[in-house]
């Protein structure tokens, strides 16, 4: 059977490319996982590992301008916005050689044999290991960002473990050019190239996860496809950790007195960022609770003028151009729901964005109206106006878990002097990862405290792919026992030559 | 339909004692989900957290004569080991209020707003909140540690999870007396008694698992009881942690030079372990690399003669001692395996200890003697006994994960001063969560270094369920952007009024 070829096709006009790369037979998969796995002991190295992210980040940065050309090309995102993610990118790999540098992340911790315990305790110390190969699946919306140079595969690298990343097909191209630049600053780092490999192909994505030398997956993706890799890992003879970024409708709430005191520039605000990127961010603001009457009016009416002078946009691929006309024709179809900036076909290959508007009574029991409560991929937002307080609390009840979830608040509100913002608060936190206050949740800092991960269906665990704590995703906790000091890795042993932050004895060690 | 009565079994004889509960029915697994999911709110006070599990604790001392003795009816554990047990329960119980109070669990993360980012940094501040009511599956081994107040049940209600513990069939009267201390604590640290609910039923414990409210589950017992619930829990419209200790090997490989220098105390050391509480713990030495020749077999007869003085025991319930003589059967019945010292059927209601040996090459490849690499609960372990370096490698390779992992080194070796001994603390450390040298795996320390759990089946998680870690299993961090003072929790204000642990700007805070 011959090998399936892979082309680079242009969302702007559907068409396709050049081929750049055949897909992985489960062979192919097979060996690319027992390479990777082969060079997984070079990366027991922190010092290497810190030198290889740095390397990659100076690369990439030095590769930019090529970089930048060919994932435009196959994404249309534009230059703008793409050096904006190759910034974001090498900043993120060089934020994780601080993390490799710094060592918290091996949470070491020593306990001392205490032979006045009942019974004796023995001499303990323990700190986080590399779990094996990482499988990385990219995403289509991020082509270097939350790809194969993206957090998924910097802190698996950073944890120590190898990397296979099955590419995107909507940037196959991007995917090896990346590829090649990460390889090479292995190589540069005195690592071997295989501590990151590439492969193509639906099927060898699945192969991927059912491999017994892959012991951990990143995913950034569909609610559909994720949940089918998901389960896939579940079920494997030895289950293996899946961290899965999938789907959410990261609402927003719009107090009364929001509406009230800034309608014009709450209206501006949501235009700006559900239309951000053609409304391929996994944070657009996908569902919004707006007061009904006169303050609510005219934050749509901003809400309109402001999304109308946005210019159609190439989606990333044809079929998620098509997936979101369908997805806003059934959804505009449903009763009591009214379109006053119709999203849709822009033109042959373009779409354009809008916004859709319901009664809040409609969601606040189960029925056809929620398919509003599951996420629309591309510039569409849909707006449920309320009448009362109960009623915000009945629709936010039935939300699926998020990514995020903000409110826009009056300044009285946000400063405490008038009531109920807390109690709204404490209503969206169940709800998401990140929650904000009087800010759009597209835009997600690459700073230590970010948390980029939501109760299901937006994370298919309780971790976050941004930010330092991605680490975390790619370790397990090993304890030495009544281990001889010759034996301990340096990191362990009293001395702390490393100089490392540790625990000794549940207490900060000084 | 008439509830199903939930009988208390004296293992010495299999005979019922008394009725103790019913099982409960769909609706009332329902119903005790939604009572203690009400009760949350209450737990998100710290400080009443740290007093019900100290209370807990207190009252659990108070009432140890009718615990011990309620669990020695049912269990046939003994008043020595239960007396131990307990003290380790109530100190773990103490334990986990002290990680409550220190707050470092918490994990809080905060970076200031930084304009001199591109694109600027929004004010992000990350802690963990605890993820709802967890589902705990009580074990049958440990009637009170890994039980209605055991480790799981401490570390959820630290997080400020609420619990429903589903009752072990093999210890019904202790759950129910257990769990009325542990709702009188609650009522005493002016919590909701329903934070703490029991129910019984092998079908109530399904049911619980895909319950909606149910955020999270712990499981302790057997490898395929626990994957039964895992996959339960991953197959749920939204899937939950599911935390569970499956089952364990426990390899310990003993070095030529150790057997040399030390084949007496290392055989007698191995029949105490394995044949503690009649071999019924989750981290017996179920497997041991012991070498060919002289040396060995002077290790073989030491552990042959330690193993014969001991008595035979009673096992946790009638169905285990069928499985074990079954299982010890099964096993002799191989080629090329021998029973020096016969385990099996040593009354009408008891078990003997003993062992099996073969050589180890029978181990190196795929075959009928792989059933040898599958715990067996009860008073046997397996000798293989091997003539070079590459047969252990070759069988190490072969193992599944491990709670723990052993290594007996001669002197020199444990001092490093003869090589070998690292490369084999290499070639351990990827198969278990702890490793010891020159100790046996029984006995866990609840010490803040401990790690519990390891690749599976021996754990379905990276994660611990003993020592101060284990509290990580049910929380999940939030980060809050540009939310004003007003609305933050006290843990996430500037002025740390409660002086906890902080990491602010990627430093540790001062």
């Amino acid at each position: 059977m011959a090998a399936a070829p892979v082309w680079s096709v242009d969302p702007r006009t559907g068409k396709p490319r050049e081929q750049v790369a055949d897909e992985a037979t489960a062979e192919e998969v097979d060996l690319a996982v027992r390479r990777a796995h082969a060079a997984r002991g070079a990366l027991a190295d922190r010092t290497a590992r810190a030198a290889l992210l740095r390397t990659a980040a100076d690369l990439l940065d030095a590769a930019s301008e090529h970089v930048i050309e060919a994932a435009d090309a196959e994404t249309c995102l534009g230059p703008v916005r793409l050096t904006g993610e190759l910034a974001r990118t090498t900043a993120q790999l060089r934020a994780f050689a601080d993390v490799v540098d710094e060592g918290a992340f091996l949470d070491i911790r020593i306990d001392h044999a205490d032979a006045g315990r009942t019974p004796p305790w023995p001499d303990l110390r323990r700190w986080k290991v590399p779990l094996g190969v990482v499988a990385v699946y990219a995403a289509s919306n991020f082509p270097l960002a939350f790809s194969v140079p993206g957090g998924d595969t910097a802190s698996a690298l950073a944890a120590g473990c190898p990397v296979v990343v099955k590419a995107h097909p909507d940037h196959p191209g991007t995917s090896e050019l990346c590829a090649s630049v990460l390889r090479r600053a292995a190589a540069q780092a005195g690592l071997p190239e295989d501590v990151v490999i590439l492969v193509h192909g639906f099927e060898a994505g699945v192969e991927l996860v059912k491999h017994p030398l892959v012991s951990a997956a990143g995913f950034t993706g569909s609610v559909r496809g994720g949940r089918a890799l998901f389960d896939a890992a579940a079920a494997r003879p030895a289950p293996i950790p899946f961290h899965g970024e999938l789907g959410s409708l990261n609402p927003v709430v719009i107090t009364e007195a929001a509406a009230a005191e800034r309608a014009e520039q709450i209206g501006a605000g949501l235009a700006g960022s559900m239309s951000m990127g053609d409304g391929q961010f996994c944070t657009k603001p996908g569902f919004v609770l707006a007061p009904a009457g006169e303050a609510g009016d005219r934050l749509l009416a901003s809400l309109t003028t402001a999304v109308s002078e946005t210019e159609p946009g190439v989606m990333l691929d044809h079929r998620m151009r098509d997936a979101f006309i369908a997805g806003v024709g059934e959804r505009s179809a449903l009763p009591g729901v009214d379109a006053p900036l119709t999203p849709g076909a822009g033109g042959e290959h373009t779409v354009s964005a809008g916004f859709l508007t319901l009664p809040a009574e409609l969601l606040t029991s189960e029925g056809e109206h929620d398919l509003l409560l599951e996420e629309c991929f591309g510039p569409v937002t849909v707006v449920a106006r309320y009448t009362s307080s109960q009623e915000i609390t009945a629709v936010l009840s039935r939300l699926p878990g998020n990514l995020t979830a903000t409110l826009q608040l009056a300044d009285a509100e946000a400063e405490g002097t008038e009531p109920g913002a807390a109690e709204l608060l404490a209503e969206l936190t169940p709800l998401a990862g990140r929650v904000l206050v009087n800010g759009w949740p597209t835009g997600v800092a690459v700073a230590p405290a970010q948390q980029h991960g939501g109760p299901y269906p937006a994370t298919t665990s309780t971790s976050s792919s941004v930010g330092a704590t991605a680490i975390e995703r790619w370790l397990r906790p090993v304890t030495y026992q009544s281990t001889p000091a010759a034996l301990l890795p340096p990191e362990l042993r009293d001395e702390n030559p490393l100089s490392l932050p540790r625990r000794l004895n549940d207490h900060p060690e000084h």
